[in-house]
């Protein structure tokens, strides 16, 4: 962890959102390029991330499996829209050994493999070529599958969590008999999303469809949720796909209905990956750094025990113990007593760095008064309360700070929300504080392709909730059916 | 899940080990030679091994993290011994995209990499590279990390579980001060790992050193645990590395002492994978199908509700489900109804096959007389019990059943460990049962190497409990200082 100051969100967004990781001590760069290291207290954010979805995942009925790491490169082949979306920026391997190479002494590739083999960067083709084996009967359907596990994707510019080479995601894989129930599951895996990421990690979003051109490539439709950063760029924190038959036709997924006549499958597949810490991240955190929201922080409450010899840091450490025991057991928290010879100063501005949610202070006098002081990471507000009062105090100001988290961000995403009509507006938004920008947009790809060439704004959605609204494109005039959701984005 | 006959251990033991594997569906073949598809079963038996060891793991101050999946050629070239025990089956990424070939209508491999990267075969060097960052003083160590992770060693005969060229493993990597400090800790992991297979696995285990041709590439001394199967072959299931300062000295970790003197670092890494599911599959299974320990059962306890007609079917439910509540809620067991319209007798057979360590079978008489019957997977045994006393009767069954299991492993292997102390002995039981054979070595790596090319038994142990005994190494003749532990092995 570094002790240097953290560049402020003013002064330079992009620097800032890399200082707090560092000073939070969420990961690392590796000697690979464009492959991190998430560190312990990175990895025990993922690790509640992991534990929460999972749960809410398994709650629907699905259940997790493994599959290869590896693709066959023929499988690429198969779904052409596919081949499309992914084949450009994957890693190959080619060799299955290293032999030394006596003039230079250095170790060269060698064992050249028939065909080649792709790191996955999406299951689909892989998962599908199995499903094709297990599904026969309508009997044997629905498939409801999940797997953790790490894919690859050859990016040229990578940046912490938000766009790495290797990333660590879940990715779910369904099929069924009909085609409405494929659309139910795609729609009730958005729904899960949309109350993970706002419920736990206080992230307001916007939910809707992707257009034909940001969509999945293989589906008929791909869903999405969307949230906004302090900077005013959109960040994509999860997707679900109905992906129709594009794949159950590719990979012969056929069944024979209780007519006995033989049918595709309909599937869908859906995914949130390590990204979401990214957005975490940014949404939350101030110019001291990280701000985690309660429910899914690794620490919940930190103690700081204050002492100047001996005698009294066995006296604070005593009472700074029991509160730490009874914060977990009556209401199952994560709290840690900070006990190292460092002064409390510097240990306040650790724990803030990391963005734990509430910060009790224990000195003599406290001892002596029966009393603590309770600090605040989000509004860095400080009480002092009767230590009686500890555990009752404290699960109240949690929920407060979850929900206070939650209310910001969404007051931060009205304020930067903006309905345009103007091209000239338009183009005004995108040059100065972006934000999600909701405009008549015509349904045309090349003009979609023209507003991003000239804006670097993107459609991120189309809402589902949106009243139908006639109107003219607020890039081409051509006549219009509704508002999407324009932002630039990462 | 077929519903082909197991085949018996007598007739074919290695078909029998794959049938049994299909029959409980714990896993598939691939498309990609080498790959297994670890189904849901399967995996959830996986996730019930990590989370166990995972809190064990963690209990001792270790934390999780995640590094990279891939690793530069160059790391390979800087510790010797490493290489060579690793370079010989790698996967070997070359290139970064794949291109149409507009000549074929074929994707090809495109973009080569300046610098190969290798797939993971372990992570020694990508980590101990991160760790030469991390470390600069003592007050940096020690350092405790553990990651669960896919790895990938190119085998060129692979066997579900046992022996796949990608499989799932947790590996710790720590760095201490002191030579001492790092010995404990190997020490301190492999008892972890006693404990944990012994207790929740229910196989006996032999432990102690590997001979110096047995032992990790970069170790001073590989500590491991060895099973026996039933077919008399040992299998090693996990172990412990005393890395000494081999990689630190490779990977510059050194630190400033607390006299300000700079010293490398003490190491150790250790590791348990999904090859332990093979074991557990060939210790306990019977012709029948698997047989699971309770404590890692995925479902430890099954219900069969016995049914006519509709009326009998809500009748006899309504016991099942109250029952099943009971034993989740008193016992937090694993409980699951099968409701499904199939005979009682296929259900049987079905929940046989997967090891469900006790069934629950609930007719219409039974809702009649306030009883159920009860049945034991492990030993056929029925018995029939007052409803009431069914939470507290499976409850002392689970226990029974766990531990009649690890006494009957350990039976099998004592009545298959032999003191051998003539050549011509060791030859005849290493041609019939194999088992755990204890004989005097001279210490020579020739000579194990000869044994080897003779028997196909390798020294699995050094026994660290052996008291030392003189003697005649039992293939040459030559003066032996103890006696070290041979069988065939997986």
């Amino acid at each position: 962890m570094s002790n240097q100051k953290i560049t402020t969100r003013k002064d330079d967004y992009s620097q800032w959102y890399l200082d707090v990781i560092d000073a939070a001590d969420l990961a690392d760069n590796s000697p690979v390029r464009g492959c991190m290291v998430i560190k312990p207290y990175g990895f025990s954010l993922w690790d509640n991330i992991k534990n929460v979805l999972d749960n809410k995942i398994k709650a629907t009925g699905v259940e997790n499996a493994y599959f290869p790491l590896f693709i066959p490169k023929s499988f690429f082949e198969k779904e052409a829209e596919h081949v499309q979306g992914f084949a450009k920026e994957c890693a190959v391997v080619t060799h299955h050994r290293l032999e030394l190479d006596k003039k230079t002494g250095k170790l060269i590739p060698a064992g050249p493999l028939d065909e080649p083999l792709i790191v996955r960067p999406t299951s689909e083709t892989i998962i599908y070529d199995m499903y094709s084996k297990w599904i026969q009967s309508y009997r044997d359907l629905p498939i409801l599958i999940n797997q953790w596990a790490n894919v690859v994707r050859w990016e040229m510019r990578t940046r912490s969590f938000l766009r790495t080479m290797e990333f660590l995601w879940q990715e779910g894989h369904t099929a069924h008999a009909t085609k409405i129930e494929a659309e139910n599951r795609a729609q009730e895996m958005l729904q899960i999303y949309i109350d993970f990421v706002q419920d736990y990690l206080a992230i307001p979003v916007l939910s809707g469809k992707k257009s034909e051109s940001e969509k999945f490539a293989g589906a008929d439709t791909t869903y999405c949720i969307e949230a906004l950063m302090q900077d005013g760029k959109a960040l994509q924190a999860g997707t679900s796909h109905m992906l129709g038959q594009n794949f159950s036709k590719a990979f012969n997924i056929s069944f024979l209905d209780d007519q006995g006549e033989s049918q595709f499958a309909w599937q869908t597949s859906w995914g949130v990956s390590t990204r979401i810490i990214g957005a975490l991240i940014m949404v939350h955190s101030d110019d001291q750094g990280l701000v985690l929201p309660p429910k899914i922080a690794p620490i919940q409450v930190v103690i700081i025990p204050i002492f100047k010899d001996e005698k009294e840091k066995q006296s604070v450490l005593k009472v700074a113990q029991t509160l730490a025991e009874n914060l977990k057991k009556k209401n199952n928290l994560a709290v840690k007593i900070d006990e190292r010879d460092l002064r409390p100063g510097v240990k306040f501005f650790e724990w803030e760095k990391r963005g734990v949610p509430i910060r009790i202070e224990i000195g003599p006098k406290d001892v002596m008064s029966k009393s603590v002081v309770v600090a605040r990471r989000d509004t860095g507000e400080k009480i002092i309360i009767k230590t009686s009062a500890v555990v009752k105090t404290v699960n109240e100001l949690l929920e407060k700070i979850q929900s206070h988290l939650f209310d910001k961000a969404k007051k931060f995403m009205a304020d930067n929300s903006h309905q345009v009509d103007t091209w000239e507006e338009f183009e005004k938004i995108m040059s100065n504080r972006g934000g999600f920008v909701y405009a008549p947009w015509c349904g045309r790809a090349a003009c979609e392709e023209e507003i991003k060439e000239k804006t670097k704004a993107t459609i991120r959605v189309i809402p589902g909730d949106q009243p139908k609204e006639k109107g003219r494109c607020v890039h081409c005039s051509q006549p219009s059916e509704n508002r999407v959701v324009f932002a630039k984005a990462y």
